[in-house]
């Protein structure tokens, strides 16, 4: 497959009650692992990638370096890749085109594109999210791949779960914008709640991606509720790295 | 401690009868782990460092991309590292020097330094090696880092076990002549046989370093016969990947 058929191959895996398992990576070696287990697709999640190289998250990790290492994976592992890109380490529309279009050269077929302020409190309004998504999506039409934007909305992320039903609609709201701006997918990290996170899936046309979690664990019941995507954040590589050191400390 | 201290204290970590135990890094991430889990020091293995970036062994990923790795596991864990720098890209002496300069800065206060030719069969001549860790000795004088110089013997690794009994005194005598260049250890992976790793031991004046693997996996037994160094070369990578693997595979 070409890059341009990795996207839709990608995309085809996005189905309602027969969810695509992303069991997130951070670099090519955890890349080729899961490949040879017989994964279909790879996503990055950044706080891994940042936390392998000694980063925080949040886009401390250098621009540069994070395409380096998402050519790596490329290069290295013939899977579709969707990278997390927090912000694009930018605000500003033209720099987002510019930013997206560096990691679709680096083998991206997809990402997952954020509308919290990266570094600072808050989300960006419904009208900047929709501009900056706008961007994202010229960079796909620019490099000609259609690459899966993978919208997240941080409204759940960032606040306390009791305040999470008083949010869903709001998401909808934003899921909306989202798609008629040119994403492909809605995630919503944080919403752990079945019946809350049912009731966006029964709101939307386009696939819902949830992160696996504490009591968000069970791929079953995620998939009854019609999710299409499944993630996992940062906890792969937390369980790795709990796994090396249980290893070392056994030998001591 | 700055990195001249780092490099003093982890040459005392070297205990005949007491081994240092140094379970292979491959990134910040995984140096962070140990550190956080106990480890006095950390070192790289090279197969695993190539192999997280998608390169295989044998100075395929270039060196500037492993300097950066190097200078990001400096940046980011505050413990004495040593680089495990294969043949140090390069064959000429001030080539060498050169190279082992750039993995100074970068924050190693020690390196493996191997003796096969990498890329080809066969190892360098005792003279040319002899030559090859005077250049190494001679980037730490520059940088006035007192680096601890492990050099290691392809004898073992490249040959049939049934040829080890006759290699131990081609050993012995590479060991004398790599600590007058300049050496201040002595490796020896591919060596399990317990009464010729003794021989090794017995007949050298530097710590030894031997490779855990397969039937070799007893820090006890290799206390006893005076080994002052324990390395797992790709192992933790391999068993890391491996539970990664096993992770994603139990979710499906």
């Amino acid at each position: 497959m070409n890059q341009s058929e990795k996207a839709l191959y990608f995309k085809s895996l996005h189905k309602k009650h027969d969810p695509l398992v992303l069991y997130n990576i951070w670099d090519a070696g955890s890349a080729k692992a899961l490949k040879d287990a017989g994964a279909k697709a790879n996503a990055t999640g950044s706080w891994s990638v940042a936390a392998a190289q000694g980063y925080e998250d949040g886009e401390a990790i250098p621009l540069g370096f994070v395409v380096q290492i998402v050519a790596r994976i490329s290069a290295s592992v013939d899977l579709p890749l969707s990278v997390d890109f927090e912000g694009s380490y930018a605000v500003e529309p033209e720099k987002i085109t510019k930013n997206v279009t560096k990691i679709i050269n680096a083998g991206a077929i997809g990402i997952n594109f954020e509308d919290r302020i990266v570094r600072e409190k808050g989300l960006h309004s419904i009208n900047t999210q929709v501009e900056r998504i706008k961007a994202v999506r010229k960079a796909a039409e620019l490099a000609n791949i259609p690459i899966f934007i993978n919208a997240r909305t941080d409204l759940f992320l960032g606040s306390n779960q009791n305040e999470h039903e008083a949010h869903v609609s709001k998401a909808l709201e934003r899921e909306a914008a989202y798609v008629e701006a040119g994403a492909d997918g809605f995630f919503v990290p944080g919403l752990s709640q079945l019946s809350l996170i049912e009731r966006i899936v029964q709101g939307t046309s386009s696939p819902v991606n949830v992160m696996m979690k504490g009591e968000l664990n069970s791929i079953t019941d995620i998939a009854n509720i019609g999710v299409a995507r499944a993630s996992f954040g940062p906890g792969p590589y937390f369980t790795a790295m709990s796994d090396l050191a249980k290893h070392y400390t056994a030998l001591r």
